[in-house]
């Protein structure tokens, strides 16, 4: 079982270090801890392990220490910012693993750019040195990119001449979306291996700000402290997040409200979540209190290790069986306190992280298909991530109740921007308006009837039904499903974010698999050796 | 040389029969005259030589019927409408001609829709059987799709479930943006081989209506004379199109106004295109006159042309070099007397195959590079084929022009919608407007000073400098360049055109890849043989 728990206090490779209204991130790795063994972390080039503990950072400042209005992004190394995905970890990685680690990056990258955009946290990159590839689309994620300005620290992105692979962790993207840099400029920025120093880096709209190296450190600050007191204020005290642990036995990963029982012979996962049961907290102050452990957050955090769990060890699970369990009035009525008090600091995050871990659902490369029957609570959340799944499910019975709830009607976005009613219902936008605007409570047939069902099923053939659906899915080719589901999944609307995964991915998933990056001859098999990489030189 | 010329005379796969308003265009592909021997063209499935006469046929309509105002596009064999794209066919075919013969389908489906959107000419789909696949995602790119209502006629998408492929030409992406199919249903429909039948198809919205056999064709032309009914009056005479021939002397391809000469040792091509000479037509009328060898259709057809060329024929050419030469004010001239009688429907049609040659050009898998110096003719819709381009080089002297015309306002779209001006300046669409509303011409250096030049060289450094760009570019990774390119060419804004060759071709391109659909044991190499595909069951 992966471990994904990191904690400041045993970081290897961050030190985070919070001053009132302002933390300093700075990136040390140890070249000695690499997530496997077989490479070494030089010049704070970055891993899994790596990445697992930056988004336990983002995750600490946005609960942890919610008085901080600017994190500043650095390096407690001299001479490097960060060089980017280790690439001897890359080059001996299997596919799927490459594939997951990228999205996993992605996914922690785009925590930071929600932090600044709906949690009063910005970022600012500083860049003290040389700064490469995944480092450079690290600082991309940052509000602001400031640079020494000498003769050494430089930002590129030298994926394309040095490894024949892409800048896959939304650089390509955040460029010319993001930044808005022009498309020619972007042109040669990413064909440079040594990539742009001081002025013209600025000049060309890569970075925000260069400094003479002996006043960097005081003119960040001095941004920083800017930027800080022109957000508004904060709250001066944070909860504690506990650690998520499942406790496996065999299959079956059993956390407190979620459970997944991995059936590897049908190369399918069972997904249970749980609602609340018991008091919950009614407003954010009540949150404070009652910290971490609190069903709104706690069950969704396990929800997201569950799904890390699956993309990294499981790779031949196929397809996600999501069943919803638990008092369907008790978890409306916590979504309600949540949202009547979404001001309140602490629901404004829990209801970000409802919406993230939704995201990382809409996100997985597996099918997945929601089970509604009588047991079901299929209600607020509940119900969007029964509609993030490919297929719905539902027993024709008076007793099973969909219930949509406040959060239907954007709290919870998909990565292209739509409610997950809008991105179901491209055709009738008014009529998912409508669904949203008054959320009620429909039996599977009156569900149906809307439009929220993708099958209607009588009890009599509920069990076969679903049995040859599970498998019919299971037998299909798990590229085409991967390719088809980003595909079909995503509707109507396009962002910044999801170019990254729907675009930019499925190009770098592609050069992955060539033989001119990842073949005996290939530029990324043959870094560092003494032979140049040999291309096959047709043009697709 | 790969030939495109085509005509009705001698189609062999398709019948085009013009009647007053309405069109006939009904498949009936010859078994046995596919583009390259090794396979049967059965049940009216296509490959790239049936997909040229389609092409040929579209221009036709446009060009040679104006008086067209709906085409219907059916099948003149009982048992099929059409099974898709030839499966032995696509299982034979190298990457690369996979991956261009799945483009120039989508281009030739998008310039279907570009008739409907902007001539004034609408699309039924008469389906009277059994319609799979491509054969689906062409009926997708009309505007109706009528489906005969019996036990045999069905629409389907089988290529996940029978080939391990995506419908890779449009279809996935049309479903879901284009007819805002539920994305459930649309999952379902991907899945299923045998697909969806009359009503049921109906029902969801994969069809718009369907009809018993016996009154099928009765209805169909019914609902196409309605449908030209509400179309407006169109011209009666359209102009005959003269095929488009290079006189090719080893490396070199000279059109009349286009000319290649590929240096197969650097693989690169330098493509340079002349403007006008002698007197052009001053309006429709006179283009009516004038017919397809008027300098402003006969240029723009030769490019296209050229450019399939080096698609199909130089697939290891990976660098296009751009120079423009001709009398600037010529091409201006050309192109302020077209705008201005834009009303007239040959000038429409004019300005619309440049439009489609220009994103035909933004489309290609090459990197490409605009050389701009003191013989160069760098105006109107050739300096929009300069921004085109991933780089720009001008020569820094006062003799050397840039000059924006009266088409890059928005005459000249890109797939994803924006102007290249307003694509270039994503971060100032206020000077990409000033730029575009007042066309002047620039001196290189004051281009340079707008942010129309990528480099601006002084004379003694010319020679090398260039030299060495090219160098350099020709070294890089072709697979890196390719999506590198894809990812940097089209900021901002997308739509359904470019989220086709923007994440559905490169979904597409991944998994043409994988062994799970091409390895020995792959789905597309097993089809039809005794033994089913093994997977590899790690998703990704």
């Amino acid at each position: 079982m992966t471990d994904f728990n990191r904690h400041p206090s045993s970081y290897h490779h961050w030190q985070l270090q919070v001053d009132g209204d302002i933390a300093h991130l700075r990136m040390n790795v140890d070249p000695n801890h690499p997530y496997k063994p077989g490479y070494e972390l030089k010049l704070n080039s970055y891993d899994l392990g790596v990445d697992m503990e930056l988004a336990d950072a983002v995750q600490r400042l946005r609960f942890e220490h919610p008085a901080v209005r600017v994190v500043v992004v650095g390096s407690a190394q001299e001479r490097a910012f960060c060089a980017g995905a280790n690439i001897w970890m890359l080059a001996e990685s299997t596919h799927p693993f490459k594939v997951n680690f990228c999205k996993f990056t992605n996914e922690t990258r785009l925590s930071l750019e929600d932090a600044s955009r709906n949690s009063g946290l910005k970022a600012i990159c500083a860049i003290n040195a040389a700064c490469a590839g995944g480092g450079y689309e690290l600082a991309l994620a940052c509000d602001e990119i400031h640079l020494v300005n000498d003769n050494n620290s430089a930002v590129s992105l030298p994926e394309v001449p040095l490894l024949g692979v892409l800048p896959g962790t939304g650089g390509l993207t955040r460029i010319v979306d993001k930044r808005k840099v022009r498309r020619d400029r972007a042109d040669v920025f990413c064909t440079m291996a040594e990539g742009l120093r001081g002025k013209k880096a600025l000049a060309w709209g890569f970075v925000d700000a260069i400094w003479p190296k002996s006043q960097f450190a005081e003119k960040v600050q001095q941004r920083a402290k800017a930027l800080a007191a022109s957000q508004p204020a904060r709250p001066a005290q944070g909860i504690t997040l506990a650690p998520i642990h499942a406790k496996r036995d065999g299959d079956v990963y059993q956390y407190q409200h979620v459970r997944v029982e991995v059936d590897a012979a049908h190369r399918l996962a069972r997904l249970t979540v749980h609602g609340p049961s018991g008091a919950q907290p009614e407003n954010g102050a009540g949150y404070e209190q009652a910290g971490s452990c609190a069903w709104a957050l706690q069950c969704y955090r396990e929800l997201d290790d569950a799904l890390l769990q699956l993309r990294f060890d499981h790779e031949e699970v196929g397809l996600i069986v999501l069943q919803t369990r638990g008092d369907r009035e008790a978890l409306l009525q916590v979504e309600r306190d949540l949202w009547a008090d979404r001001g309140h600091w602490l629901c404004n995050e829990i209801l970000l992280q409802m919406a993230r871990t939704l995201r990382r659902f809409d996100l997985m490369a597996r099918s997945t298909y929601a089970l509604v029957d009588a047991d079901s609570c299929c209600a607020g959340a509940f119900f969007e991530l029964t509609l993030a799944c490919d297929r719905v499910y539902a027993l024709d019975d008076d007793k099973v109740v969909l219930a949509i709830g406040p959060l239907s009607d954007g709290a919870l976005p998909m990565s292209h921007g739509l409610t997950r009613l809008h991105n179901r219902f491209l055709a009738q936008p008014q009529h998912a308006h409508e669904l949203a605007k008054e959320p009620a409570a429909h039996t599977a047939a009156e569900a149906d009837e809307q439009g929220l069902c993708t099958y209607l099923l009588d009890p009599v053939d509920w069990d076969d039904d679903v049995r040859i659906a599970l498998e019919e899915r299971a037998s299909l080719s798990p590229d085409a499903l991967t390719g088809m589901e980003a595909s079909l999944r995503f509707g109507g609307a396009e962002n910044c974010d999801s170019k990254i995964f729907g675009r930019l991915s499925a190009w770098q998933n592609w050069i992955f698999t060539r033989p001119n990056a990842t073949g005996d001859e290939g530029a990324l098999t043959r870094y560092g050796a003494p032979e140049s990489a040999r291309f096959d030189w047709r043009r697709t």
